[in-house]
């Protein structure tokens, strides 16, 4: 089993939070190894941000990612750059509020991370909504890890937020899943 | 200029917010391209904690890192493992209340991180000390570009206790610096 992970979006998404958690939530709080890395180019300065994670249950030799086997997509910018590059059977996730697609032959869940983070309080967590839908989706680890990792990368006292986010976020991701089955 | 930077000790050290801190200071705050990852083998579960960022002006095109040009130790586990693989003429940086070593030719400098950030209230702050210390010794992004990417990545209460970890480190560095010039 070996899967590639790409998150992107735009600066102030917690792109780059998100992408450590699901590292952490797959090597320490799963059993497998993992890689994550930030490539920043020029366009990091123009506020695009990009995170990708490895996950495997062997060891990982080259670090990066060419095409991903799972592809979470926060901002229009970043789907122009990276709509295209995802494997064939890839898994896509959405958030359609930010990124208008044009409909092609891959199947692309939707979830609406940053209004349902909205209405929850606060739309910086967009991101652990996107989070939950991964694991709904794409049962890529356990959910219990990934709650975990979590747990270790926020401030305390945004604990009760952040796992909320994440439930919801869970729970449109399998509703997602079930309507394309 | 191409830097190879690794950073290691154990979880809670708060490593890899370092090095996304350190990425994020090369590239959205300087201008430069880079590089950041977090490897988490099977020693993740262990408590080991690393991160690497590669800083260059050209695209990187191999995100890993074999041997570092800058060493950042904070653990004796880390130092066990890495200590003896940077390059010849690197620039190593530890805490001496948490890493014991055998001295060899190469040219280390200790700063006490762990101590500086428990005078200062909190030892969970050493990650941000040794990042001063970081940018004293070797200047591998301005003080300002770091200090920005700081800004970005903690939580608003606590700035002020981070900046000011930063600028303890950050004379520390430079005091160290000297010390061996």
């Amino acid at each position: 089993m070996k899967k590639e992970i790409r998150l992107c979006g735009f600066g102030g998404q917690g792109i780059i939070t998100a992408g450590v958690i699901v590292g952490k939530s797959a090597s320490v709080y799963s059993n497998y190894n993992a890689v994550q890395t930030q490539s920043y180019g020029p366009e990091a300065r123009g506020g695009a941000s990009k995170s990708e994670v490895i996950i495997s249950d062997e060891e990982i030799g080259y670090p990066g990612i060419e095409k991903a086997d799972i592809l979470v997509v926060m901002s229009q910018q970043a789907w122009d750059r990276y709509g295209k590059t995802s494997k064939p059977n890839s898994t896509i996730v959405i958030d359609p509020d930010m990124v208008k697609i044009e409909r092609g032959g891959k199947k692309i869940y939707e979830v609406r991370a940053t209004k349902i983070a909205s209405d929850l309080g606060n739309k910086i967590i967009a991101n652990m909504v996107m989070l939950g839908a991964l694991v709904g989706i794409t049962g890529i680890v356990p959910k219990d890890a990934m709650e975990q990792a979590i747990l270790d990368s926020v401030p305390k006292r945004f604990v009760g937020l952040n796992k909320h986010a994440f439930a919801e976020g869970f729970k449109h991701g399998v509703r997602e899943l079930e309507k394309q089955r």
